[in-house]
């Protein structure tokens, strides 16, 4: 992919033309391509475009409700007394009430609503009236009756709290709107920098995310103090500054080894990502390419080595935390619905730095798989843990039911720690932000659904896509342009890891550029990452391109021992999973081994597998039983891990056994 | 096996002849069988010899000098107010005390030792003077500025320790010695039932262990109001007595479902076990078969189907739980010491009750390798948690680092929750409580090393037996008649199941009995898991056992899917492991396939295996990689698991993956 020159701006001069038009979640000032905001990017239809009518319809919604029966909103009108009791909910449930004020924010600017606004700035103004005089903002310290500000560093989390406000303040901003609630952040970030920044004490949040949210707010608002505070924040962690427990050590915390030492992501999972996600956005403000390169060095290994099929990660529900190198159960894959969030942050941002498509690919694979499967296909209830092998069917919560955590089988309307929920409702209102960019002189697909692209090339020439697609329930793809440019302009498509050598193209109109596009007529599609129209183009050209969507085995790495002898199915880029309701009377998914010379059948979204029966004695030592049994080979349905369990508790297994391994 | 006649004696006509001699952990009035004490069972050497040796002269030092050094034991002096300063440790420390108490109590009865006496009176007195005038004794509860007594049961532990207490005033009064410690004892047992019998409060401990303990302080004691306590607690377990938090529920603390009811164990495993045991000892004293069958039935299904290869127990890290059936990570194997030793404590009551060798199968399985993987070869450092792969050799810690608890892939000299320590001291310490039994007709020998038996049968015939073999190194057991009963008696011995069929006997002496003994020569051994020799004997007589150690390859069943494809290699009762430094230079335990083809060769205690160097990419999506390729044929040597890492950090494995499956 091109690289468009990377220069190191100062960070106030280029937030200025960055608020021009309606922005997206990560706005770098330098990088090989530049991302398309909600302003540039509009979902049309599709999945994509069901999921953020589930968002905007119905999970807001849900989440809002919630927060305000159980009194979660009440906490900030408690804090400015128009309200009496004491706090409702752990103490970092402020950040929840946040992460729904950025949904709403990228929902108002993606199709503005005066309904929704008017609930928006009413959560707001209630915000507004907790804060205090000096800008510091929080339900459950610092007043009458509470702990004293950041005396809890370690498990407050305040200053993650604090985050999630400016996250939602650059929201409200890239939206369009310098009001309100980026005035609070504004203020709580000025109080932040007095009492964090070079004159203040030298401390970091055991939860990061501060981090993430002042770098964005700093290329949000021009203010370089706040990208200052972030650099101090990433720099002084792992130097052992928080006080372990008896359970959570240094490495919980990321404060065992210098952000720039680290060799991969280790301890709790989202709070790893969050704080690489800040670290990488500090080192493009800051031209701190030492650092830059570490994070993604660290996140490369934690791709290839610590990552389930999903795209999830974090093996351990001890700490929520990520395993060892290859150390992936699949029967307690943890894999938080926020980390799998967190990554996508991420890789988004190691995106537009390098244009490498892999964390494209990596992206797709993680909203698809790891992302989509936390709401259910309702919108009233959520995972926060998503395993790969459900052995058991649990029971079914009920919509009134507050949940523990993560260890229920079945999704949970809501819960005690209520991360995902709010996670997800802001992912989805904003997700067009991660389905493009442009390099200054062309436009890169990375994604694929129904959406328009139009924005403006460096020189000021517009560029307007149609891209229609039923992905990924079809491969086809069509990519129509609307408005031409009057150069040869470039138009890129991500070919996935997985199509690459199999995916064709056929264009139409005139083909005068310099790509390997070949005018009408279909064509294998070079087995590289990123495939380039270079070309004149006319309105009504259209590129179509054809992804192979049969299904197929995957097979682990061999270091996965969890897996070994097992494999999944994928099809384009899902991953499918064997769920007992898909099996005939009387089997369930641990009494079933696949037979591998049975190539899956394509059957709508999902795949016909072939299996047989498999018994052995279960209720003897388990380690000299007698030989399995294996029965009459039948079929069944895999469909894919996303929908797991909207049918109602059941088990499930994404990785099968093979026979004869 | 034959049975007894087991009558349900009123306990407190039981008692009384039970104390006649030194007696063992468990004395059951009724069963199968009839465990033969201390005084009946002498360790004279081998393996077992040399632990508790190590035990004597190291182990309980070693916990002795921690706890005086860190304040544990001062607590009571701090309570006594003889001395100053706050409670040291974690709540339940007092547990620690009182378990190496009862360690010191079964090892002064094994071998007299006047230091030992005084040591061990000097810390009885301390305790004693920090009790309160009402019988309660709690070093971090109901004194000036502690929390109330029972003011928060689900985790304050207050009963827990008093089990422990009073598991040490058994092992006083079975040793033979009604002095201070059975005093407090009774004093706490007797303010316990006031506070929580029939007209006290209706409440349970988060722990259960007082359970187990009531019921055997009122066979050593005969007192009935402390089974009655012991029962009350029981069967008011499972209906939700005890507040859940975020993380634990109710089936964490075996408060879910009522113990008669339920099916396996689960939640916390020694808590689970702890409790099992107990409900074992209430069901045979107050004669409620249902609630005996119930226990049996669910352990049977947990030894079937949540337990490792090591006998070790406890899946998950996440709150030290079992996990689900068959879902059993070599790489997370949580594996508590304490959880095993509590298994033993569970498999021996079974086994008296019903005479089954397959609980002697599991006490020997467990007890080599889950328990004695403990302690490190001095004495000085233990494992918490027992994985069975540990991916990345750890640090080595220092004898003067206080360990936070189970991740450590090395042993560490002590812990802020340190259980397993004493436990592992009190277990040495009363080993040969269960070696042998007696129906009353002869004697049951169910555990094979270097030890002597001298007991009195039915009708107050003497037998004396020396059993004699280097056991579990080598296969060779013999076992000499040294005094005879006048009439035929049988002599029966386990066949563990892996020698089951392969095994051979010859006897010496006139064989006039009716059993299968053959007189001199060698023949096979039926394959019975137990095989009896019946007839007279003389002083002198001796049957010599031989029992096949050649190594062998384990699998697992096929559900336990986290180790397909994978074998394990056992020797005679061992498990064998590989360890990296047992490889050649720069290829580790991560990198090998085991050669099905080539036949594990005996060598020393291990075995010497045939392997492949086996690589593949690693820093790629591992779900797309290249095909593994294997280097050249070598062999190397598997060692018993239980010494893996005696010589220094190293990565481990007890599952091998296995070339083609």
């Amino acid at each position: 992919m091109r690289t468009h020159n990377a220069v190191n701006h100062p960070i106030s001069a280029h937030v200025t033309s960055a608020q021009t038009a309606l922005g997206g979640p990560v706005a770098p000032s330098r990088g090989a391509l530049r991302p398309l905001g909600l302003g540039d990017v509009t979902i049309t239809g599709g999945l994509w475009g069901r999921m953020q009518e589930l968002n905007a319809g119905v999970i807001i919604d849900h989440c809002l409700g919630w927060m305000e029966r159980i009194g979660w909103v009440a906490n900030f009108d408690r804090v400015a007394g128009t309200a009496s009791g004491g706090h409702a909910g752990i103490e970092f449930v402020d950040s929840e009430v946040y992460k729904l004020l950025e949904a709403m924010a990228w929902e108002l600017g993606r199709r503005p609503d005066a309904a929704l606004e008017v609930r928006f700035r009413g959560i707001v103004s209630r915000v507004a009236a907790a804060q205090d005089d000096d800008g510091y903002l929080h339900t459950s310290f610092g007043h009458a009756g509470q702990r004293a500000r950041y005396s809890n560093l370690e498990w407050g989390h305040e200053l993650y709290c604090h985050g999630h406000l400016i996250q939602a303040a650059v929201a409200r901003l890239r939206t369009g709107h310098d009001d309100e609630l980026p005035a609070i952040a504004r203020r709580l970030a000025d109080h932040l920098h007095a009492e964090f920044g070079p004159d203040g004490r030298t401390a970091v949040c055991g939860h990061p995310e501060i981090e993430v949210a002042l770098a964005e707010f700093a290329r949000a608002t021009g203010e370089p103090r706040y990208l200052e505070l972030a650099r101090l924040f990433v720099e002084r962690r792992g130097n052992g500054m928080l006080g372990t427990t008896l359970f959570h050590g240094h490495e919980y915390f990321q404060d065992d080894v210098p952000v720039r030492e680290a060799e991969v992501l280790r301890g709790h999972a989202v709070r790893a990502l969050y704080l690489s996600a800040g670290a990488v956005d500090i080192a493009v403000e800051t031209g701190d390419d030492e650092l830059l390169a570490a994070v993604e060095s660290q996140y490369l290994r934690t791709i290839a080595r610590r990552s389930y099929l999903t795209g999830g990660v974090g093996a351990h529900h001890q700490n929520e935390e990520f395993g060892d190198d290859f150390e992936l159960p699949a029967d307690r894959a943890y894999a938080e619905t926020c980390a799998a969030i967190a990554s996508v942050m991420l890789s988004w941002r190691l995106l537009v730095q390098t244009g490498d498509a892999r964390y494209a690919d990596q992206i797709e694979r993680t909203l698809l798989n790891a992302v989509l499967v936390s709401p259910r296909a309702d919108g009233r209830a959520f995972y926060y843990a998503n395993t790969l092998h459900q052995r058991t069917a649990g029971a079914a919560s009920t919509d009134d039911e507050l949940s523990e955590r993560a260890e229920a089988s079945m999704r949970a309307p809501w819960f005690e720690v209520s991360c995902c929920p709010t996670n997800v409702a802001r992912t989805l209102a904003s997700v067009a932000g991660y389905f493009a960019t442009t390099d200054g002189a062309g436009v890169q697909l990375h994604q694929y659904g129904s959406y328009a692209v139009d924005t403006t090339l460096d020189g000021g020439e517009r560029i307007a896509l149609r891209v229609e697609s039923d992905y990924p329930h079809d491969g086809a793809v069509r990519i129509v342009v609307r408005v031409a440019p009057t150069r040869p302009v470039p138009i890129s498509v991500r070919i996935p890891a997985w199509a690459r050598g199999r995916a064709e193209v056929a264009t139409s109109g005139a083909d005068t550029g310099t790509g390997t596009g070949t005018g009408s007529g279909w064509s294998t599609v070079p087995a590289d990452a990123v495939f380039t129209v270079e070309r004149s183009f006319s309105a009504g050209d259209v590129i179509e391109l054809r992804l192979p969507m049969e299904p197929r085995f995957s097979r682990a790495h061999p270091r996965i021992d969890a897996v070994r002898g097992q494999a999944a199915v994928e099809r384009g880029p899902l991953v499918l999973a064997l769920e007992d309701v898909d099996l005939p009377e009387g089997i369930d998914v641990e009494h079933v081994e696949l037979d591998p010379t049975f190539s899956p059948v394509d059957d709508l979204d999902g795949a016909i597998v072939g299996l047989r029966r498999r018994t052995a004695p279960e209720d003897e030592w388990p380690y000299a039983a007698a030989p399995a049994e294996l029965g009459e080979f039948f079929t069944a349905k895999v469909r894919p891990y996303k929908d797991w369990a909207n049918r109602g508790p059941s088990t499930m297994r994404v990785w099968m056994p093979v026979s004869g391994g």
